[in-house]
Parts: structure tokens; sequence; C-alpha cells
């Protein structure tokens, strides 16, 4: 099977791409000396996930537990579960550490930590917990300093939860621009999670692990001292906002989404595809940098950027586009494919069950599909 | 089972707000004198679409072919898919009209009509085709007065392609929230759409069908003289937006997607859901209405409103909720239920399998889960 004959809309992953940027976490992670727990959120793929850690330890981070049994299956058995967890899934998470599968969960709540120990006593499972702390992003987690992570940790310890670690997110760093900047909130990053690790073990409970996150903090950070791991995950496949946030070239970014032109409206200087919201998602998270995306920018089917045309409208299935120089309608003939690159890569794979994967050599339309690589969604 | 037993995020669909939706517009498309073809695209579901049409014949819209596989299986033969279809896809399309199917395709491109005469001939297929005019969207479509829409008519009627009708889609209604202004714009539609049906047949094709589209044309259009069908979709569930435009009061919004508070953040107003960008879906499309509803309002189990408390951001699996009177934490104990209505429910129902069906008896989290009903994404 080649290129031409996959139905659109479809993922294409370029092997050749994500195998670069794998490569460059894993040394990022040897340069900072600590352990690389990649984030399996944006790839959903035991395929992607193997490759990602190589010959390293099978340690990885989920945001479901829909990954972790997908991760557990294929034989990742260490797992940090790095979302706050809710009471309904306490039943879930029991049955896969029942199977000896070395799976740790999130809270940043008191509440939350004693139903934690209800349930596991109740069930006669030991969980292991990380407590979320926030470095400035606000999306979850208690300040390093205050006295909820003390009474967190002891509503764990004292009542038979293991207390893994600390877990941080700086999501902040998506916002900025500037590889200053973004060590510099790595910095704060790290430093509010080693020191909320250190609270708590002059607590005397143990807290062996200190986790932080991000796809900029980890390219950008100079040092990580008193952290043991990090969780990026979008650094697999980048995308135009990583691009915008200096963490890639565009030229890195290895998943598009295949698509056909179903019309040209000359009078109008724009031209359809036959993707829209649902298969490129309406994150717009461009729009604040320096370089709007629109929905997304267009390559041939070899990855050569058409300059300066993007996907300018969405509806549910139609994707129009529109260019600063008027859309190249004789390069781009009704029928023709063309290659979207994702502003958000996270919301754009979500919509597809699989991965066509290509070598990436230089085949446009003639390039053979390797394989199809199999995602798990929801919850 | 029972609300409470639910896994969360989850969707669910209140029965009997959906019945009323679903009775509301047959009611509808019997006043103005047309068949009402309702549009899949937001439930994707056949339980949905056998309820919406109850004792109508089988006609329904598509929006990918995977829809029309579903539909067609569960015995609703006649399919219009209104999206503009692109090579690849004439094979499946195909592979439909030969089991019988009466599938009509969308076109509004000459090139595109020569593509689809062709491959009708090579693969012994009478394809059926409804020519799209553009009323003023700029979706897609032919201007009902140019030469074009004769064009692509000349090359399908003289090379063995049925023109079944015409196509149109006012969605520009959706910009407004006034009824006379939508009925306006209903009417532009229609007239549009009547007169590109006249110019076809005035030059020796048949052209049957005249096809007209959205829930607020189709609310608020005063008369269809002329028009065949209507195939409005997003009515069955209703959403913030569309009552915003006015289609519906923020009751009538059957589907919600339940949701479990993980935190509570007293400093900084807040508390967390597990509902999150996918579960909820980025779609901010009620950020230009008067009422701007953030990622969603909230709703207890019961369905009543948390007034002022909105989901004022997300990340992939993180939902912050804040209120203008600050959130209610006694209301909301970690672990409590809440139910998100959704600002765009198309793009928000399309990230989940399928939908937990409740009656709409006020039992808050003891309501009975009377079915599961499942639904078809991807292409």
């Amino acid at each position: 099977m080649k290129l031409r004959d996959l139905p659109t809309p479809h993922l294409v992953l370029d092997r050749r791409k994500l195998d670069r940027n794998l490569t460059r976490m894993r040394e990022r992670a040897d340069a900072l000396g600590v352990r690389l727990r990649p984030h399996g959120k944006t790839a959903k793929s035991a395929e992607v996930m193997t490759r990602a850690l190589k010959d390293r330890r099978k340690a990885v981070t989920v945001s479901t537990l829909k990954e972790a049994r997908l991760f557990a299956d294929a034989g990742f058995r260490d797992i940090v579960h790095a979302v706050g967890i809710t009471p309904n899934r306490l039943h879930e998470a029991a049955g896969l550490i029942a199977e000896g599968v070395d799976l740790a969960l999130t809270t940043d709540s008191v509440a939350m930590a004693r139903i934690i120990a209800e349930t596991g006593r109740t069930l006669g499972v030991r969980y292991m917990v990380m407590i979320e702390v926030d470095v400035g992003e606000h999306r979850g987690g208690v300040t390093p300093e205050g006295e909820e992570l003390l009474d967190i940790a002891r509503a764990l310890h004292e009542n038979g939860v293991e207390v893994r670690g600390i877990l941080a997110h700086a999501g902040h760093t998506y916002a900025l621009s500037d590889a200053e900047d973004i060590a510099r909130v790595a910095e704060v990053e790290r430093v509010g999670a080693v020191r909320a690790a250190e609270r708590i073990r002059a607590a005397g409970i143990p807290c062996p692990e200190v986790s932080v996150g991000s796809t900029p903090g980890a390219l950008f950070a100079r040092a990580l001292d008193g952290v043991t791991e990090m969780r990026p995950g979008v650094y697999m496949f980048m995308d135009l906002f990583q691009a915008g946030v200096g963490c890639c070239e565009i030229d890195d970014i290895a998943l598009s989404v295949l698509a056909t032109v179903s019309n040209h409206r000359p009078a109008q200087g724009t031209a359809h595809i036959d993707a829209g919201a649902l298969a490129l998602s309406k994150d717009r998270s461009t729009h604040l940098q320096t370089r709007d995306c629109g929905f997304g920018l267009v390559t041939d089917t070899y990855g050569a950027l058409f300059q300066g045309l993007v996907v300018e409208a969405v509806h549910q299935e139609h994707g129009r586009l529109a260019g600063i120089g008027g859309v190249p309608f004789e390069a781009l003939p009704i029928g023709s494919r063309v290659r979207v690159l994702p502003n958000h890569v996270c919301m754009t794979a979500a919509m597809y069950e699989r991965y066509a994967v290509v070598d990436g050599t230089e085949l446009g339309d003639e390039q053979p599909i390797e394989a199809f690589w199999e995602r798990v969604n929801g919850w």
C-alpha cells in the first residue's frame, strides 16, 4: 500500500522524524541525569512508546487508565498516571495493581487522599501516590510551601498508602517562546518539586521520586538537580505550537493529516479539503504566537510547505485553504493530496484510531506505508 | 446500573429532552411541508436516528461514509452524503450502492463531477449526486446564478450520473441570534437553492430534490416553497451555542458530560474536574455570543445549573471550574459529580464511543442507566 491508496483524512507518521525526536529527548534525559518517563497521552501507541524508550527502563506516564491498560499489556509495567485521580477510577486502578503493574496515581487533595486510603483498605490494595504540586500553572497541585502538602502526605502514609513522590508540571512554559524564559520557569518547577519532596522527607515520610514534566522544560532546563525523572510527551511528534515555542523546527513535526482537495473557489481565493474540525481539531493555540498558523499549515505529499498557505477555517468535515499569495490551484488539482501540520498534535491525533507509518523518504504519493500503528482513545 | 456507577468522564443523554427535541423538529417539517432528512453527524447513532424519524421515511443525511455504513446496516437505505466527495471515497460509495443503498453524493466541482462520471463508468455504477450551492456561508458550493452550476450538471447528466438535486447549507445562521435575521438568511438559502434547481431543470436536466440545512434555519424559516427536504442535525441534542442563537432554552440540552470533582483550590477560587480538552472539546464557539459559556456550563446530577459557574480552562484531561460568585465548594465535595453542558455538541460527543441513556427523571446520582447507545466515530 502506498500513500496514494490511503483513504482521507488519515494520520501519517514520518518514522524518521519521529526517531530523530525520540533520540533527541533520550539524549536530553542523559545529559540532565534523569530518567525519561515519556508521557503516552500524545501518541497513545505501544509501538511509539517502544521506540521512545528503546533500551531504557520501561517507565511510562499516562493520562488515562485506558492508556495504562494499553501499556501494561505491552510490557510497560512501571506507570505513573499523572492526572488527579477520582474515586470512580480506584477499582480499575486496583485491578492493574493486582496484576502486578507498578501503577502510581496522582492527587492534590487531602479529601481524595483519605478516599484512596479507605478504598485501599477495603480492597486490600496498597496504592502508590504522587502528590502534585503547583509551580505556577494552576492546572492542579498544592503549593510546595503550604501545610496541605504535608496533610496529604500524612493522610496517605499513615493509612497504608505509599507516597511515591512529587509530581510537577510547568505547563505555563507553553506560553513562552524564549529559551531563557523557559529555562527560568523550568528552574522554578525544579526548585518547587525538590522543596516539596524535602519537606515530606523532613516530616519522616519517604518520598523517593521527584518528577517534572513538559516538552519545553525538558528541552531548555539547565540542570535538574534533585529531580529523578521527566515526563515530556509532545516531543515525540512535535507540532506547530511547539515550533512557535521554539522547541523544534517545523521540519521536525513528524505527524500530519493527509487530506484531499475537493474544490477550487478561485473567485474567493480558496479551496477546500476533506479535513475539518474533527480531522484537524479546532485547537487554535498558535493564534497568540508570532506565527498564527490558522488551523494548520499545508505541505505537499513530500512534506514541502506551501508558503503562506493555511487552513483558515474549518467546519465539521470541511477545511478551507487560503493563503497570502493565494491558493496555488495548479499545484493542487481536485483530488490531489496535501498534508496538514497540526497546531496541537494531542488534540488532532485524538480523533483517529491509527497511524499510517511512512519511512520519510521523498516519494510523495508513491511512498509505501510501512505499518499501521493503533492508538487507544477515550477513557 | 445507576448514574453514580458510571466511570467519568462519560456522555449522559437525557431521553425525555431528546424526544422533545425530536418531536419539535418533526412538527416543524410537517408545518413547512418538507421531508425531514435528519443529519446523523451529531448523534452518529442508529438508536437516536430511529427515534428521530419514528414512523417517517427512513431518509438520513451523513457527513462520512462510515456513518452511511452504520445507517445502511440499521435499515436507513435512503442516504445523502452531504460533504463534497473526494476521489478516494468513490469505491467505498460504489460498494454501498451495489448493496442497494440509495446513496447520493455531493459535489461543487466540475473536475470532481468528471471524476465521478469516469469512476462510475469504470466500476459500472450509476452514482447519484447533489450539487452544492453556496448561499453565503462559503463553506462550499457554487453560486446559484453562475455557469459552473450548469457545467457540473451537464458533466454529470451527460455522462451517466444522476443529478439528484441541489444541496444548500446556510451555516451562517449560526452567527445570528435574532429570529428575524435567521428567517431572512433561511429565505436567501431557499431562494438560492430553488433557483439553482430551476436553472438546471430549464437546461433540460431532471433535478428533483431541493435540500436545505441547519437547525436555526429549520426552526425559523417562514416557508420553504420549492424545497423538498431539510437536514438539521444539532437539534437532536442542542447545545449552549444553539441556545445562544435562540434555537432552544438551556433546559432543552439533552446531552451532557458527567464528570467528577478531583480537587478544591479555595485560595484560587477554583476546583478541578476530570473532564478537560478531550472530554469537552476546545470548542469556544459561545465566546462571541451574549453569554460566553467558557468551555461549558455546569449542572448538578439532577440537571440544575450552578448559576455563574463555568469550566473556565481546560487542559488535556483537566477542567477548571470557576464562577462569578465563586465555586460552591460545599455543594461540590471531592468525588461528587457534575454534568457539563457542551458548547458545541458535535465536537464534544465525537470523543466518545457511547451514550449512557437516562430517562430524565429527577433522581440525580440514583437515576438508572436505561441503555448504552453506540456511536460511530472517525472515517
